[in-house]
């Protein structure tokens, strides 16, 4: 952002800014963001996923005063993946409060998402709810007797959230799941041997769920807007989390959103976000804003090269990182 | 923060409402801050530092339009420790840009401080520049010829971002650091197995001395302005570093500046900050201010149990959370 | 053993030496044994272990000339456990022969037995067929197309052998093994997920199966006789497995038999031998005879206390350390 | 060995079969050796063992009864390296006696014989006497105030077992380790660290000039008898260490002796063994010989690729498997 872009922000509301250059700049960061493409490669390790279109790009920017901005493929509908484990913490927290932090941590593990080796180190309890492991205790803790009914409730939060239909099972992508998920599997056998999660089995069957929900760039935008609002859907009105709850998801994301890009991130982009494999990154800008990108080629650790180099641009551009 | 408190808030300057809250707000964080130093101990691993006077508390607020609020030991001097590390990457930064990076990481590491495992697996690349092998390669790539060069060098650049006199080497905590230094000697060495630096015994020297420079919480929340402020100083108006230098300072501080308790601190605080072993705490609220705190009565992660609340507490009441 | 007793031995056949000392030697070997007895603790990880007594002590000598030395509790069943890894593995040599080292390695791991953290470092390979991982990776390649085949065509083999009838299935143990196996669950998916395993499920289970088998330390004693033989049954002339196969089984058992305290071993006793939770040893001196101890109180690192003072008294007494 | 050799055998003695055979089995075992060498690469990390000739291959068996047998360059001289660790080990096992292992371990690592991993975990306690960090810890605790006096005292006792002049030290390689063995200085000083040795420096430097001792695969043969013999050497008949000291430098080397290729070795090979990187090995047959080998070019376990095919032609031919 140039001196004399920020100065001129800061005479003039945070909506005008937006409604002034975002119609110009999201054809420029579409652009930058192909040019990624091609160096990132679509996920394999689930076959499903790997039919998943490369040259697909969707940016949608939802600001809390109720505007969207957006350009691309924004109604390609594709899996949650890890972006879901921000959102099923949300309903755990809700249901549970932070006392949830007694079985989990809340830090940084500088491991791969899927490691299991700080599991041991660690007695089964898992570094933090974005990690594989964490997440998956999070599914196995959701209200629900089964794993069906505990995804139907995940269903219902989300839909209730942005007044939404429910957000369907591609049942493909789940059985594709479901057919390769040894290494969760044994994440959650190994945490059952621990005694932090009372059935693997189902813990792990909820989590393979949750990640084959589908739903569009334009739906997450909208989806998240309460992380950027202090846990009250902008929208609606309605207190989705409390403040506090809201703050600690918030701020996982900022220390273990990425994978172990995370630091980087901090540095090149400056926000909370959450990335999954399908592709999509949830970007908050806490108070006024939340950008989501989907593009399904990823960079080598595992998030969208697209997506990032769109966010790089947009937070550049706008000054929104919140380290300066 | 209330609601009736926030409102007003926006409806005033930043300036304002500081000046109106603070003088309220310190005692009332002070005396929390003093509830907590029986929960903590002092640091005794370096024989120095265990005879720091486990009473002492200090906060100093420090604005960037120039006002400072302060209550309790603040004229009280410490040693630099861990909290150096910030400014000789900001000092490494300006001499020689992003470039560092090739040489080391900037993702969280998930462990101690001191741990030289991921160093193995990583091929002598550090994690970060906050974790001790990374600031001794920061060290040992200051410029200088050897170590009293390099430090002079840092002793300038601290000096001339507040003029100020040089802080002055404690003598009797570097014998200390030195004497007893086998781990970081460990490091160092294991780095210069793997080509990372050039000299493994200067660098750890210079390190030692570094962490040795000593002084106040005044000293420290002048010191460490420009990193609110996009890499100026905003009382002298010198740019220190590029505000790319800075935002990669300042998100390091986000997501590796507490040690492995930076995941908790930034779902309780929401702020970038550092702390080291002495009991010093620095916080950066982007745009707005610094906050020092000094108390040596150290939680079981290495950070000062007075500090982590006081800052808590300003963070709550004064909205201050990056993340909501 | 001393000077006198060496060249004693020299001069007559092993045979003789046996015949003449094992008499006097093993009521010395019980009582030095029962007062180890109570610096261990019976295994509690699966509750029907915790049912074992204490007390029990049973040592058995078993010569290749066909000779039976014993004392004790040698008519008390005890389930196989970790001590059936060996003979999982000779059977499994036996069918497929050296090409399964393919997929598993054959050096000391100096983890726990139960340790993953390896396991991720190398892709899913476990390091050796006696620790959990290799074992249960034995045990779902065993010939046969579900547990129950493969567990058949253990225990045909294991009677075959001895020309016993088959050892019984302790249903109280697989029942209790299979309730609380979430480790070993975990590895088995953890190998499937790397393509090593062809089924965790089916593997996991034959495994909890194969440690349920349930025999005495007679039985054992001349069931290993092979090991202690080329391979050859020295009972029944029958070739059980090629001598290659069976030196590395028994090969196994010197650098990987004994957890992690199979350094210590080697340098106590000097054998290659077996150990499981149970409280079994099963040791091998090559050419001579096997020695089987029974006593379910383990020392720290998972070995009978007992059996240790015994196997460490006998081969001191009759000079059986293979290492001088 | 053929059903029919090993009847033969048995009914001579073992200085007979020896004499008869060895003479024809040597040419045959240089021969597969030298195949081996295209395989096999020279140590490159220390730049003076690059300077070896890879051609170089000798073979040297010495037996108890006094006999030599050797083919080959075994009078070209190398320096000690790592098979240097199982006589420092010697030397302080006779000085200090095995109170010793109060400050190291005596299990195989399952890591690479530099790694410093496990040094983090287990508090600077070495796993073993003959990873480098086990070695260094013994060479730092050498009779003698300084390396040249600790130095002095290992060649003297080298000298006296053999009846030699004192092995001379290679400065060139000498310096060449002091120059690279940062990694060396790593281990040294985090043991420090942990109070598991006094002075870093000097330990480390010892450890490089024992390393840099320099002898040939005839002496090493005839230097390693005593560890064929129950810690008497067989020539001088004096006792250079007691049964037990010898028991357990033999006994590790069967389980930690050749780095992470230990246990292949011990199915292979079958017998205590110690390799080092400038291409030697010394094999021990308790109570009959020694086996010295010496090429230069290494597998990538660090153990020399022609050394290893004599001795498991050897073995195979010659029936010396301790292990059936």
């Amino acid at each position: 952002m140039t001196e004399i872009a920020h100065r001129q922000n800061a005479q003039r509301s945070d909506a005008e800014v937006l409604a002034e250059r975002l119609p110009a700049l999201l054809p420029e960061a579409q652009t930058l963001g192909q040019a990624e493409i091609p160096k990132g490669t679509v996920a394999r390790y689930i076959p499903e996923l790997a039919k998943a279109d490369p040259a697909h790009l969707a940016i949608v920017v939802r600001t809390v005063d109720g505007e969207r901005y957006e350009i691309g493929d924004t109604e390609v509908a594709f899996t949650f993946q890890s972006v879901s484990k921000v959102f099923a913490l949300a309903l755990l927290l809700r249901e549970r409060g932070l006392d949830i932090f007694d079985s989990l941590s809340c830090e940084p593990s500088g491991d791969a998402f899927h490691s299991i080796v700080r599991l041991e180190e660690e007695q089964g309890r898992p570094r933090n709810p974005y990690i594989n492991a964490g997440a998956i205790l999070v599914s196995g803790a959701l209200p629900g007797d089964d794993p069906t009914a505990k995804i139907n409730r995940l269903q219902s939060f989300l839909a209730d959230i942005c007044d939404a239909e429910p957000f369907p099972l591609d049942e493909a992508v789940f059985r594709s799941e479901s057919a390769t998920g040894f290494r969760n599997r044994a994440l959650a056998n190994y945490m059952q041997h621990f005694g932090r999660i009372a059935d693997a089995k189902a813990a792990a069957e909820t989590y393979f769920r949750q990640c084959s929900l589908s739903l569009t760039a334009r739906q997450l935008a909208r989806l998240g807007l309460f992380l950027a609002s202090s846990g009250v859907d902008p929208i609606s009105g309605q207190q989705v989390i409390s403040p506090e709850c809201n703050r600690t998801a918030v701020a996982l994301m900022a220390t273990c959103g990425l994978y172990d890009e995370v630091g980087q991130f901090a540095i090149s982009v400056g926000l909370p976000a959450k990335s999954g494999v399908s592709g999509a990154i949830l970007a908050v800008v806490p108070g006024r804003m939340t950008i989501a990108t989907y593009s399904p080629a990823l960079g080598p650790k595992g998030n969208s090269v697209a997506g990032l180099k769109v966010l790089q641009f947009l937070s550049d551009e706008l000054g929104l990182s919140l380290f300066g």
